[in-house]
């Protein structure tokens, strides 16, 4: 198996890095082989914006949509973008490791999802969902929070998990992956932030990188996520009843 | 009242940037004075990284919520966030637009939110939610998307716009907000994408652009989104039992 890590993370020591690093000492150990896009360091650039697309087929008036369409058809897209989707191709299981910044994906990692998965090239108004082009294909988030795991459940003082994360992982559903439930570390603080201390720092690292570990063992054994499909909607994208119960 | 108003899109002939005009126009045509924060044209580093942060308080390690506190306490925060925090402190209501993009804001609105809502000046551990720097303003969505509206409820297949908004809703509650119910424009497609064509664009933008200065006209009207509070939790951030009943 070939495994990509996405990592979104300003700091090379952060409990996130860690966890890449556990993750990717782990897969190798298990045999398989591991690529890592650590979008911080590589200087991913995380804005759709008119300058990514030097021969544009609509000088004119930008729009993402027509652009990643006329790039990917005229193998024109941005270089990093490129080397992502490359990355994508050659990977079985994929695995973002982020924390969570204002109930999501820290920006670079959302300008990610914004760039990468281009129209056109990776989905198509009938290549979606599960007859995305990543059938056949796992993904799994890895993500640290800064409260501890109570206050994430219904009406919990974070948020409930299961709504914090749906953005993402129904965007990994649409372009066809299968997902698998998250790993989730619970008050991640950053070094030198309020109670944070060295030493609970590292105590709370070892935990969960072993943690980490025995999940990544096991993740054959993981359920991927229920999601609806196009047997369970309408002409117009509605819901048909009776149709999909989702576990939220 | 002052408004401020937040656009999200990097083309200046978009549907999302003509109806930034029309809430502007409408909020001065009733008295109000606007201030608008143009992210794309103003240039706005929608990611959080240590070069943010050229006076360090760690900088062996960077910590974003303690260089954020550490600049806040010192006055020394990025000149970007300082406009933007002034724009907020003098606003009474803000309007955030952008277009939905893979089940969230893009990622230059999803940045402004990582780098402007400093931990230690916007919010404390004990200064959110319901005891929110920002209590007594208002906040509102205005949110275009490219599927029809059939497609936006419960398992349909744009996902539940209830869940897709809820990240941003509620990071607005964390920093105090009011925050009123969305106003969505669906089946908005870009110049020049797919079956959009020019008399389609602008027969659209007419009727959107109504409803929207009517919606703006009568936002007086409309009762905030419940969230819970202090008082729903316990001390470790889980539900009381029985507690606050979302919407959800």
């Amino acid at each position: 198996m070939h495994a990509l890590i996405v990592l979104s993370h300003p700091e090379p020591t952060s409990f996130n890095a860690a966890l890449k690093d556990v993750a990717a000492d782990t897969l190798e150990r298990l045999g398989h082989s591991v690529d890592v896009s650590d979008l911080y360091a590589e200087g991913f650039d995380p804005a759709e914006r008119a300058a990514q697309y030097p021969a544009r087929k609509h000088p004119d008036r930008f729009a993402a949509l027509a652009e990643q369409r006329h790039a990917s058809q005229t193998g024109s897209l941005p270089a990093d973008v490129r080397r992502e989707i490359e990355r994508l191709e050659r990977a079985d299981l994929v695995v973002f490791q982020f924390p969570l910044w204002w109930h999501a994906q820290p920006a670079m990692l959302k300008g990610w999802f914004d760039r990468v998965f281009v129209n056109g090239g990776l989905y198509t108004s009938t290549m979606r969902y599960d007859r995305g082009y990543f059938r056949g294909k796992r993904a799994v988030l890895s993500v640290t929070t800064g409260a501890p795991a109570a206050a994430f459940g219904p009406n919990a003082r974070g948020g409930d998990m299961h709504h914090l994360l749906w953005p993402l992982h129904y965007s990994l559903h649409y372009v066809g992956f299968a997902v698998l439930p998250p790993f989730l570390a619970h008050g991640v603080q950053g070094h030198g932030y309020a109670y944070q201390d060295a030493d609970r720092f590292a105590a709370q690292l070892a935990d969960e990188k072993a943690r980490w570990r025995r999940r990544l063992e096991t993740l054959d054994e993981a359920e991927p996520l229920a999601f609806p499909g196009w047997n369970d909607w309408t002409e117009d994208g509605g819901a048909k009843q009776p149709g999909f119960r989702a576990a939220v």
